[in-house]
């Protein structure tokens, strides 16, 4: 039998979203691996086993759980980045709602911890892509009713991340200013 | 049918290894969470998935690959926070055959980084627990012949660190050391 990664053989309404950003993603986090530039991961799915075969040391049974953090974490400089990736095919603007209420929450708390915490945010038909600070997320809740972020809120706040060949999306580069900011 | 996490129902030979140091950590970090202290977590087991149902979105064949990083990370006052937790049953020396060699490798590029890397150790016939530094890990390999690290060493170089009620294993404050040496 030859074994599988979900993300390669999961069905597409489930697995293919945001797959494309998720393998950019992937190849730059491999790129900083590899050139000792920074140790960031992509976090293990979170998987509930209902059923084992003992004596094959098998899952047989099991179902994915939603995550409660973000999806990608590590070290950069010392410090702690936790980050998420999004992609919307929306031409005018991302919706809050593509964020779970409970990953809200969390940014939060990873911020008030000293994290360095951000949205990867793909605009996947204009082929734009944004990194989106955690602390002027939660201020745009706070300070809006809409439930959507504009593109033109992008354009103004958000450090813009242009493809390339390597690294794919080359965001460190944004954590950087980050860290001066600080 | 009632869902369990594999912790709890996986066979005794591969789930309760190290079962009882895990779930007093898990309880620190549960408390460290609730009181605002640390964020840390243990990561979901990375798991091979071969077989899904896709209708029912159920995983029908699956198995535990073994972690290259460690188990254990989070964000505290900052800093990038990772460990792994190890027992050991002998009343003299813990092997250093209990850390995998990619975990050995993981534990450099971590440290490079500027990461807080560290193992706990338990000595769970003595009900002894110490927080090694990875640092020190490094350089007792490095410096010795020998494949296990005495208890002696242990005593000399390492933060003791002591059961209590709640939270379970305060390794917090070990920590906060370890950042004032730095």
């Amino acid at each position: 039998m030859i074994s599988l990664n979900y993300k390669t053989n999961f069905n597409s309404t489930f697995a293919n979203r945001g797959m494309s950003l998720e393998n950019d993603l992937n190849e730059t986090n491999s790129y900083y691996r590899t050139y000792d530039i920074a140790l960031i991961y992509k976090k293990p799915t979170p998987i509930r086993i209902a059923k084992t075969d003992y004596k094959h040391m098998r899952i047989t049974d099991g179902f994915f759980e939603s995550p409660s953090t973000l999806d990608y974490n590590g070290v950069y400089k010392g410090r702690y980045i936790e980050f998420d990736a999004k992609e919307t095919k929306s031409k005018t603007s991302f919706t809050i709602n593509n964020i779970h209420k409970h990953q809200i929450d969390y940014i939060k708390k990873a911020i008030k911890h000293g994290g360095i915490i951000f949205l990867i945010v793909r605009f996947s038909t204009l082929q734009k892509d944004y990194l989106l600070k955690g602390d002027d997320l939660l201020k745009f809740i706070d300070e809006n009713e809409r439930k959507s972020i504009p593109l033109e809120y992008f354009q103004r706040n958000c450090y813009e991340l242009h493809i390339k060949y390597s690294p794919r999306l080359d965001y460190i580069k944004a954590v950087d200013k980050i860290i001066i900011e600080k």
